[in-house]
């Protein structure tokens, strides 16, 4: 292995975007697709979302969600009936305007004139409007209720301006879709999801999220309220991860969504949804990754070990490879986190060397190397993801699985807390307008992409306060979080006028 | 439960189309969309479908596949890169070309003309243009190869004529694409997953399949071969159940897919594409479906056991649950097909009666109903959904766990005998032109759905035998089995002229 350096450039510090780019590239995670804004997820980062479908989905399921189809095509009239809604995603929308392809004169193709559509659809940006028509005629009384459904899909959000995972034209998601049959019920669920949400992130991704309710003007469009958490990336801005949402009666109105109540008269539903995307790749990306590359947290990684065998190209590499073989059977027998130990052995012809950059730019926890001197003792070297690159272990085989188990725990747990320290150092409880702007504003010289951080500081509730720190700082109210909503009444670090609330500020993704 | 009638109508002799729509809503497996040709996937069904996913999933890795996502949209000249492809495809197409909407003068909503794309999009109907595009990037040199790809996706092909799971415009599947360094590997790849299907859809989905080549006129636009699996349904018709292509050079031609082979000189790939989709569903119904509705097979039924318990609305009920909850846990502690028995408890206050024809309907394979009596001998009451609906069985406990896995196992054999029972008789060995005619006749009277089936038939090899079967007789070749192509050749069974294979012959969905 190289003795200096790192395995990828930039370093976060000098250029934290690039950075990024760099760690999703050198993981072979995703790439840019030959489609304007859209990702290509390679399997690497195929496989961590689906061990975020999985898991998720078992905790959905336990929760007495099922999961469901709906259509990709909305049609346009569907869009129109919430007119919150419609402002909120008509300038995004793809447009599907004929169903038939032709050869013009020149014999290349174009969208035959005469397969017009009708009526146009819109591929889905989330499907609150066609899954509400169809609820309308699911639900019919109070004993349909509640309705408890799920979907995992892909939609559509013409963006401007993409990254990898983080804001993509297309990405692909799990939206939830609930009807209640009292607001206080669809509240509940609400919450529900937004605590299984902290649950899952917090647990399994090991990233440590604040809740909390968003100002109006951050509203999901046509919802009486959203939830949402919010986690702090490496640089410092936050990160939206989840968002829960309650509908009130709002979209059952508009898609006609009634059954009859206990007293037999005819009611809207109250209805909830709520979703998290591949976007919570990114987000594991800039939480944990470090100047090598990403670190994945061993609850959600493809792969809990990679076993090296040291290779020289002549007989003894069959010896090493049978040792390799039974160190990776040792380890498979061993359960961590409910499920055998997932090991891979890189039999490929390279460089050790590279072998090892390549499996420490995957963010793999554990590295083990095998060579003919550990056979000689029956042990193996071990390297952890989490340590300097060079630092290493012999570990005796009999030893082996139960220290693996115990390593595994310990990761997971460092990536968690490396990251609560990380954003409690740098979240801020800040009354002076003074200190406000001095912790927002961007650096005159340095690393100017890394600054700030979470300020919990009290608002007077005005649209304008928040208007002001969005133009001046660029920094909006990620959410208002429930523990300090009640306690603290200071002036408003805008305005001066009496609080009402002490939201989170942060620069955002 | 009533004593006569089945639980659904019409009875498949009577109307097969209108029972086998009755049959998909009877289980709750899906609806028809509010919008054109696309299909609402319920709870009941997407279970089936998610098994089906988790089974085929991991044969796919077992084999060294991985899954990755390429995106929904196409650029318009990506199709037209394959001439043949362009032919297949082009008149199915959805065309998105806007990537806005605005509001028009009376406040309605409409594609904005300030947002018209550079280059419209097609959706996807099939993905080898936009991944060929993405594998000429990842594959370099021959160390680069097998690739070995497989997407879960949804597609759209815009069909005149839908019905539910079988013919969409919009569907979901599987589709694979892999590269290779020679036509023989290529070719490999295609009969591996051609028998992976068919195993898979034999043993779990407990339908008997023929396997094939396609004639030319049948093969995928621009493939060199199309090979796919057929079953006979229960009207007799061929259900094409999954398809393995060999796409020889000619994608990888039109992708730019290259590589530095051996010697060092560039060489496009070989590549291929196979897929199965949600249509498998619709061949579950049609294949094991009775006139009570669906029959699922064992391995692939989302649920294996539902306990009903027998309410009397009183203090007994109480009990009776409590027993309920008893059962249920003793099966859960006993394995079927490696994993835990599936069992769910109906506690809906309903009839008995009603919910005994709901799971009948439902298709779940074994129902328990526990009540007083039952308790008072420690003992339940079986039905399986294989047998007369009123027929049922006392069991005792000690016994019931190792009866209900050995039921289980019973009920997926059955279902695979009588499928293949049907089958077998209903195909045919036909050498002369009068029988050929008389086979696929439509019957003056009488149903008029079901007649015909499976004619193994000589043929001479020209498209226009071929082209008079299907004009005179609705009946095409669904594949050329291989047991059967070498050691028959007598005359064509339309023409007289020497044969050169013995096809599969039917009408098909």
């Amino acid at each position: 292995m190289a003795k200096t350096g790192n395995a990828i450039s930039p370093a976060r510090s000098a250029d934290y975007a690039a950075w990024y780019q760099e760690a999703v590239r050198a993981a072979d995670l995703a790439e840019n697709a030959p489609v304007r804004g859209c990702m290509v997820i390679k399997p690497w980062g195929y496989a961590l979302w689906e061990n975020i479908q999985a898991i998720l989905d078992g905790m959905l399921k336990q929760t007495g969600h099922r999961n469901a189809y709906f259509p990709l095509l909305i049609p346009l009239s569907y869009l129109e009936k919430e007119a919150e809604h419609v402002d909120g995603f008509a300038k995004e929308c793809a447009v599907v305007t004929h169903h038939r392809l032709v050869k013009d004169a020149g014999g290349g193709l174009v969208p035959d004139k005469d397969a017009i559509l009708p009526e146009p659809y819109i591929i889905r940006p989330t499907s609150e409007t066609i899954i509400g028509a169809v609820f309308a005629s699911w639900v019919q009384t109070h004993r349909d209720l509640p309705l408890l459904i799920n979907q995992w899909a892909n939609v559509l959000r013409w963006e401007m301006r993409t990254r990898l995972f983080l804001r993509t034209i297309e990405f692909l998601w799990q939206e939830g879709h609930t009807v209640h049959e009292t607001s206080d019920d669809a509240l509940a669920e609400t919450l529900k999801i937004l605590k299984l949400y902290t649950d899952f992130v917090q647990n399994y991704l090991a990233i440590p999220v604040v809740s909390g309710v968003k100002s109006p003007s951050e509203r999901f469009a046509g919802a009486v309220e959203t939830y949402s958490i919010e986690a702090m990336m490496g640089d410092r801005k936050a990160l939206q991860a989840g968002t829960s949402q309650f509908l009130g009666q709002n979209f059952a109105r508009a898609s006609g969504i009634q059954f009859r109540n206990r007293t037999g008269a005819a009611e809207f539903g109250w209805t909830t949804s709520w979703g998290v995307s591949t976007r919570l790749i990114g987000a594991i990306v800039m939480t944990h990754g470090d100047d090598n590359g990403i670190v994945l947290p061993p609850r959600i990684t493809p792969m809990h070990v990679v076993i090296l065998p040291v290779m020289r190209g002549d007989d003894a590499d069959a010896v090493v490879f049978e040792y390799a073989d039974s160190v990776a059977a040792q380890l498979r027998d061993a359960t961590f986190d409910g499920r055998s130990i997932l090991v891979e052995i890189d039999k490929r012809e390279a460089g050790g060397g590279h072998k090892q950059w390549d499996w420490i730019k995957k963010g793999v926890p554990i590295r083990i190397e095998v060579g003919p001197r550990d056979i000689e003792h029956d042990a193996v070297t071990l390297f952890r993801r989490d340590e300097e690159t060079r630092r290493s272990k012999k570990v005796a085989r009999p030893e082996l699985a139960s220290l693996v188990v115990a390593t595994l725990d310990e990761i997971q747990k460092g990536c968690f807390d490396r990251a609560l320290a990380h954003r409690d150092t740098n979240t801020r409880h800040i009354s002076k307008k003074s200190d406000f702007v001095e912790f927002f504003e961007l650096p005159k010289s340095g690393n100017r992409e890394i600054y700030g951080g979470f300020a919990l500081s009290p608002w007077c509730g005005s649209p304008a306060c928040e208007e002001w720190a969005k133009t001046t700082l660029k920094v909006t109210i990620r959410c208002i979080p429930e523990e300090t909503s009640a306690d603290r009444r200071e002036p408003c670090v805008v305005c001066g006028q009496p609080g009402a609330a002490v939201p989170l500020f942060a620069r955002s993704y």
